[in-house]
């Protein structure tokens, strides 16, 4: 069986792997603060724009209390992490209905106190006058204190359905979120996908701008696992690491992720080929589906495409391939997520167009 | 001002406060464990045919310990607490859209861990084929754990939009909560003034018969404040005194809800001849309403009456009365609630009507 | 029987009685807008200086939004609310290990996230210097994000032990939370037996002036029930009005708390007339007491003495009176707690006094 | 500078490098029921007396659902988990004062709404009088709602301090756990290093039979990251699938954790090798210090080994050493933890011996 069912099919980067062999019996300190992690965590910085190369000193030192940078071991705990450090606990973070955090977290945002004022999307995207009618529609509740009080705005960037939002749907969102003083996160799981696309014209230089924190995706995006925080707003760094300790997150042997990212993230631009490589191979089957006459359920230029199959369709290609089955059509068609990744072989997406 | 624009404007029946006057001076322990609090919680559990009059002594020990029957200040903090008594962390609540919990008790649900799994409504009730979709939603997800299970069901009775549940809607809810042993609770606010409605065909034991838990609303039914929660169920009973204790919500001088519902409950049947007079001005109202063509929101037969109004008309009836503003229709009406309650002067109701 | 157990086992000062009764039928908004509660918020910000009378029209509104009083239903939800409001997630509340929040609260503190940071205390009083150890501990621990940050700072005046802070402790204690920014809460569940003790040199503007935020006990002071926060650090007054609607504290019939507020700190200085005459009571037994050679196991001078009996001493007494027992010394003598009152009568005093 | 500071300073055995090397670019499901982790488990279950070799088939299915075994990434993750699990609101978790859920997880058991019964030991070991007292104190106290109820037990083999639970020891506070209806948790985050240690007359189907959960230490242990969690009661595995991904934990690529397990647990028994590796090692720093005339705080046969030192002979040390300095004794002198580990090499532990 060839799998596209998700993208954390297979280990990691081999370059990773190499680079952990090459390490493995040396001592460093635990938790994040080793020299492997403070370099990837001012690398990082640098690339989105945060301090100038020259000026990385100070963030060793900043890095190791306040923090730029922080790497997580996975989605969940980060989302939950940063939304339980931004909250008050009255307060709500607004997200599409679809939103990761509002449909396959099990709660872990509402076992942290909070509700997900969930927006219904179509297409998984928020605009910004949904997100400011949410508000407003708080502001003038004549019950105002009888209701959650929105008090940031999560988007996942791309979308759970593979879309983009463009740098101009941003710039707008952004600018209500700091018109009314919320902080604005973006999910990134899957930011390389994104970045990578022919479709964004947004950098990541842009994403750093436009909002408060980020993360940019490691688990799905060639490492074996591990996520960067990225807190651009000076705000809401204070004391994160405790937050991280008690969520869970802090690997002992943070020089994992250090030394992950740091691959990722070094000189030879791997993040960018590995996501550029899955991006490639995505495309082809987008025009194969489309070239097929497939109708696509969201139309996306990222590592994630979504057709719509009769039940036949997808049970002839389940023979040989294992996909993603989600919803159900009112039309009696499945929509089918076929994914590709930093890992994908491109004679196994031959294969797949073929089967089509 | 005339005030009609919800049911807790007023002090409390007048036999309330003689009997709080007559008791001032008396010492008792504290707690909810005074000989008045357990004699209303007995009688009231009698009412609900929970046990038998002749067999009222077992109960006095077992109210002070398990407990059927107990008596707490205030809705939210009942819903609060019964749903984190029963939930495990990683369940959820099933809940309309417009239920009180998910809309004004400011996240309380969320606060103790826990989301409102929150189907849409178009007028604020739940049908039994929409719970048995959510929960065969959840148990058929590919992802099963990565989602909120279902764990209860909340109603509220009548709903937020002063509708009722009929006995046969509630006799199939209940069922497909036992099939799929999920509690069913229903939030009582108003529960008097459901039973006392002509529309309603369920009385007060079958809604014991039918749930696992629900309160007998004092607060908007006559009592100064004050809610009884009856737990029909005993599985749900077990040290339920800690988590009313944890929520804040343990009275130190618990007699004074003990002596209101005591006073509600007696022989005169103050509970129902207050209920009773409030849907008798309501129904006043609601044909007042008809016979001018107004066109009503919800075909409520309970103390809160929807009017649709233009903004006109609204604004001409303000001057003399208070009435509670809501949600504008997409052709620019506005849907007003008016409340009568247990309070509420037949000349003041005479007088909206004449200014209809 | 006569009781001496605790200090909640009647109703409430007639005059409140009397002002409900009066009221009754009035019509007033709910949730603790209406004209008696705003008056009684004012009245209480003049006396704790935090306002002078004529300026107090500003107050009016600012007690709808941000809001320096609010009146709450009970202790346990006060501090709750209080603590949930204050502190981060990371953070946890410095109080001593017999405070009530550490011991009597169900684990409410716990239950919204937090961790109490318990100080060992002979007497239930803290020391600034236990207070410093702690803040300093934490600071220089080199695992300092592994560990709860101190938040903030929980005393209870008087202590659950009957004593007092005087002046000059208080002012230390206020400077060292001011030192290193940590807030300071006053659980005031007895404030008036406390400022009304000859041992107290504090006043109730002192203790407004050396705090964040403190309460002003009711329940156990002459309301029915009832606890008036202050929060005299307008950092803190944001959004509060939502936390106290999660929190299930926000009494739907909030004139209740005003009016009775209203009452006890009307013109005829009734709350220091109520609790003058419980230490009276109190003052008298303490010298009965010491005349009839009983060890004092705390050297109260407020409402609540605490002696050592013997078994059989605690026996005889208990044929006529409720007593409190408590702790075993290691000798086997028991810690009798005997609480005075707003409502203990003269002549029951004396019966107790000729009994020991 | 060579570390023995801890024992989480190097990456992991050679052998699961190796491994995760071999099967890097295999594509496989997530979330921990890919065949590698399904394998590990059985294994696991196996080892621990749970299931017999040939009735492994159904463990596969039953993994896979309600599940025995289960793979977390971390320590501070899977205590919150495994407490969150088992504890209703109200409830508390008994630990030693010094146990690390207490002191060193930043109130992650508090942030999921719970509080540590904290007991007082000089040595971080309860005994189960201990236990029992405080079981007994709450149920014989007056105001029992008023307090938190404890709700399980938790102990950590070895404790922080290096001691080790006698099989005697065990098997009585299981008795009085079983007695009362607690369970009882063992953190074993270095359980190979206790298992493996001279002074252990306990085998890892002894602690499978006493305790109802309990977890295997990867991490600390020649793992990457990992800790393995043992359901041996089959009253705690309900759903806990769903509280490991609500707590962050669930590992996308969830066979990096079972092919760990698989390589430690499998035929060469290399945990017991890695185990017994760190154990040699300090066991000749535990004779060095006794012969050098040094002082043992704690009288510890496992890896962790704390000396009483001079400030000078600490600062000595620190030239060539890296050393965990621990708290100050009244006397001036430092406690210092000297950690072996599966990694520690020979001749660095020569080192350390010549100069102490």
């Amino acid at each position: 069986m060839i799998y596209f069912a998700c993208d954390y099919q297979e280990g990691c980067a081999p370059e990773i792997l190499k680079r952990l062999a090459q390490t493995n019996m040396e001592q460093t300190v635990g938790y994040g603060l080793d020299p492997y992690s403070l370099q990837a965590k001012r690398q990082i910085a640098v690339l989105c724009g945060l301090q100038r190369q020259k000026d990385a000193a100070p963030l060793w030192r900043e890095a190791e209390t306040a923090g730029t940078v922080h790497f997580l071991v996975g989605g969940t705990q980060t989302n939950d992490i940063v939304i339980r450090a931004l909250l008050r606990p009255h307060q709500g973070v607004i997200a599409a209905q679809s939103g990761h955090v509002n449909v396959h977290e099990t709660g872990a945002i509402e076992h942290s106190g909070h509700k997900v004022i969930a927006l219904s999307s179509y297409d998984g995207k928020l605009t910004a006058a949904q997100i400011q009618n949410a508000i407003l529609h708080h502001l003038y509740d004549p019950n105002i204190e009888h209701c959650v009080q929105p008090g940031m705005v999560y988007l996942s960037f791309p979308t759970e359905t593979g879309l983009l939002y463009t740098k101009n749907e941003l710039e707008t969102i952004s600018t209500i979120c700091r018109q009314y003083s919320l902080p604005l996160y973006i999910d990134g799981a899957r930011l390389g996908y994104g970045l990578s696309s022919p479709a964004c014209d947004l950098t990541l230089q842009d994403i750093a701008r436009l909002t408060d924190l980020f993360y940019i995706g490691g688990t799905k995006q060639g490492a074996l696992f591990g996520e960067a925080l990225v807190i651009t707003n000076p705000l809401y760094r204070r004391d994160f690491r405790y937050l991280i300790k008690q969520g869970g997150a802090m690997l002992a042997k943070g020089r994992l992720l250090g030394l992950q990212f740091l691959t990722l993230f070094g000189k030879n631009k791997l993040y960018q080929r590995l996501s550029s490589h899955a991006i490639g191979q995505a495309m082809r089957i987008r025009e194969a589906l489309l070239d097929k006459h497939y109708e696509l359920a969201y139309d996306s230029y990222t590592n994630q495409q979504f057709a719509l199959m009769t039940p036949e369709q997808y049970e002839a290609l389940s023979k040989d391939f294992v996909l993603d089955e989600g919803e159900h059509t009112p039309d009696g068609r499945l929509i089918v997520r076929i994914c590709t990744c930093w890992a994908t072989r491109e004679e196994n997406v031959t294969k797949l167009i073929d089967a089509l």
